[in-house]
């Protein structure tokens, strides 16, 4: 990170519902600097049957584009690439599929990530290209969902993804192609009930300056200057205007505007509708287009994790404190699981610049969090939670993990409840229970007499815990108790825990 | 109330595992004065299968001793009786059929109330029965589950239940019927792991002086007196001797003991046992044997609520608070309902004065609890957390009342995930859904817009919302497209809405 260093480069793909985007920029000091950008029109959201299964010829689009862009990021190290798929993998029941084959393909992990998430990553990344003002609302309407999204400064503060996109609409209201005012009328009305819950909160907050991000946005600006409005700028007349212009063709197949491409045309009515309804819920003066958006974020975000600013820790931090956790007892149940990780990893075979070092840390910090639901199964209340609340910085998978860690973190190992994992191998997963649990176990008397050093030996499904004092359990009949209940939970699932 | 009002008589009755017992009161001014006590032994646990199927003979024991009871209380008012079940009928995966059947003898509601609200009641009864000191600590190990309670004047403070009993105990460590130190040991320990993980924070909390509550703490006074120890006080040493005591017999059926019941020898040893690991976890030097316990909690909390003091009232307020709800919003919406509720209730036969009129306005009140998860299916969350959390004064069926309102306040109505209900009928929680969710639906754009003077009119399924203003929903088009979507979520299950 220092100036003498080797130029360092990072990469981030976004797979969106309609196209994927690669772009790839150089450290430079505190700063980034674009190198590229790359652009495929996949139309994945086609590809979708009515069962949300995606059909083979949308995957083998994805994964023509996604070979592409692997041979541009030859030589890249994990690190330095991040991947997200948004809307269509987030709904596409077979998502995990696409994933595996796309790994045989590309190289790095591809993360599904929540809608929220994308929420707040196109918001840095519109903020790190607009950072002028201070208050900024964010609208990205996508293929298949909207984020809408008001922060100051880097951050994001208020955070919505509205399942309404401009291609799920066009198929809703413009399904015959026709353009009328009562379609629009009808888009429109539709839209607006889906922002109803949200409007009144946001109108409330304010913010100084509005900005739109990606295709849809970019198309209504390009269209705005084709039509003579040099500035470019949206603002509700001209939408409405544009509406206006829009009827006088009788179906969209006609539609000839300058600006208008013909990728975007199919689509493009159903985005005017979904804006306009977006100006009349928020009362929007004017929108200004800006090039940043969810790849930028999370190129910006690689950037603060590698400066150890990772917005997780944050996340991880005022979680436990929204649920009155233990801060004390966590902090030593999480000592006492890294002390566990550095003596075994190699063995295990985990990285310790792996996520799942960082993922096994966090879940030690908030394994109590559902004590505040009932202390009865409360591990089952901590896993609901941490897969439901809304965590900024981790995508579903992660959040997953922490669920399925804090979820098997004691009592007996109904192993069937455990997912799959696409990021993440299961076998990895059940190491860093087993770690969780012991460090657990040998704290489970939450006072303060210090434990002798303690040893952990890995040998495949066995694993034995030993202390330099040979005595330890003597004066410990409790502990002593716990960890033969934990032997006994163990061999049901016929592991071995020896000590 | 007045002291010129008729004489009020009150009921309590508890359901154990081991006995059931009903006691009477005579309301005097602002006391309440024991009339009668009632217990009959009916070995309800003892009649639970390896399924946790209650067996039919235990069933008829049951029976036989609620239509004794309800020969007492004839000619009682519904409101002036309360009757709670505990351990077994918790753990009984039959206990709707027992309920049902129960019914029929004794024609007041059965609840089954959590571990930790019988803890808290228990520690009413106590404090009510020993009001001299400030904050006490009280302990009932009961046939199934033991609860340890610390409080201050009458408010619990630390409450657990923990899932071990006297007849448990006996089942798991004397089965063989042999007394030994071995054994004696052997059940302590595994009670001290029980009690592990709350030890520490009891111990930390502290308190004045200890309560044993019911039978068993009752036993071990009564030996204790019998060898001797004319205070009757349960100190650690008395209870090492009494071990050593028991000791010198080599199996159950031949202790005899002075102050023992034939009724109580089975079981007595295992309940030593559970006391002298609670004595060592919490280190207690005393404890002191109380008259009061569960049934009386019942008792006073009757005229508590009698009182309009109805401590559930607060519980509802606190959850509010810990989530975050937008209380103006919710009190609007707890309006709302509560009109057309007073406008319909004859018609959908529900009194006034009935419990559900209550649970509708706290479903209102606690209907968004679940934003503090996140705002993506909130009202699962919300459910999950009603299901879920602790909630003083709630039995677990008014717990679920409350979940499945909040559960179906929107969205699509997937009534094949409601559950059966003992107390209520499920055409009563329908029709409190539908006024729900037209309350909320009604103030969904959150504005201070007032609505016009509604009406509800309901014939069976088909209910019409009407106004004095016949234009009403000509100038807010947001609304009008809002009650199609529900109009069309209730042609979905067969339900009519016109407006």
């Amino acid at each position: 990170m220092t100036s003498d260093s080797e130029p360092r480069y990072i990469a981030a793909i976004d797979l969106g519902s309609n196209s994927f985007h690669m772009v790839v920029a150089r450290v430079v000091g505190q700063d980034l600097q674009l190198i590229s950008r790359h652009k495929q029109r996949v139309r994945l959201a086609s590809g979708l049957d009515a069962q949300n299964n995606l059909d083979n010829a949308a995957i083998e689009r994805g994964l023509e584009c996604l070979a592409m862009f692997a041979e541009r990021l030859q030589g890249f190290d994990e690190e330095n690439v991040r991947i997200a798929a948004t809307h269509t993998l987030r709904q596409a029941s077979n998502a995990h599929l696409f994933i595996q084959r796309a790994q045989q393909v590309l190289p790095f992990a591809i993360e599904i990530i929540p809608g929220v998430e994308e929420g707040r990553l196109i918001y840095s990344g519109v903020a790190h290209t607009q950072p002028e003002s201070d208050s900024k609302l964010v609208i990205d309407i996508g293929g298949g969902s909207t984020e809408i999204v008001i922060g100051q400064g880097f951050e994001a503060e208020l955070v919505n993804s509205k399942q309404m996109g401009c291609v799920s609409y066009t198929n809703r209201f413009f399904a015959n192609e026709k353009l009328s005012k009562k379609n629009f009328a009808k888009a429109s009305l539709a839209a607006e009930q889906k922002l109803e819950s949200l409007a009144h909160q946001y109108r409330k907050h304010g913010w100084d300056i509005a900005f739109g991000s990606s295709g849809t946005a970019k198309a209504i600006r390009d269209v705005l200057i084709g039509l003579g409005h040099e500035d470019g700028q949206i603002t509700a007349k001209r939408l409405e205007e544009l509406i206006d212009t829009l009827c006088k063709w009788s179906t969209i197949e006609e539609i000839e505007l300058d600006g208008l491409t013909p990728e975007r045309k199919p689509v493009f009515a159903a985005g005017v509708a979904i804006l306009q309804a977006i100006f009349s819920s928020l009362k929007i003066d004017t929108l200004h287009f800006s090039e940043g958006a969810l790849r930028e974020g999370l190129l910006y975000e690689m950037e603060d994790r590698f400066k150890r600013t990772d917005i997780r820790m944050r996340t991880t931090e005022s979680l436990a404190n929204k649920h009155f956790v233990d801060l004390d007892h966590a902090a030593k149940i999480k000592g006492q699981a890294s002390e566990f990780f550095e003596q075994i990893h190699k063995k295990i075979g985990i990285s310790k610049k792996n996520q799942l070092s960082d993922l096994l840390q966090w879940s030690a910090l908030l394994h109590e969090v559902g004590l505040s639901i009932s202390l009865q199964a409360f591990h089952r209340h901590s896993a609901y939670i941490l897969q439901h609340t809304t965590m900024p910085g981790f995508n579903r998978e992660q959040q997953r993990v922490l669920a399925m860690l804090v979820r098997f973190q004691r009592k007996s190992l109904k192993l069937k409840e455990m997912d799959d994992f696409s990021l993440y191998k299961k076998k990895d997963i059940i190491n860093l229970i087993r770690i969780l649990r012991l460090a657990i176990l040998l704290n489970g008397q939450r006072n303060d007499d210090p434990l002798p050093p303690l040893k952990l030996k890995v040998d495949g499904d066995q694993w034995t815990l030993t202390s330099t004092d040979e005595n330890w359990l003597e004066n410990n009949k409790l502990l002593n108790a716990d960890l033969q209940t934990e032997q006994e939970y163990w061999r049901n699932v016929e592991w071995t825990l020896k000590f």
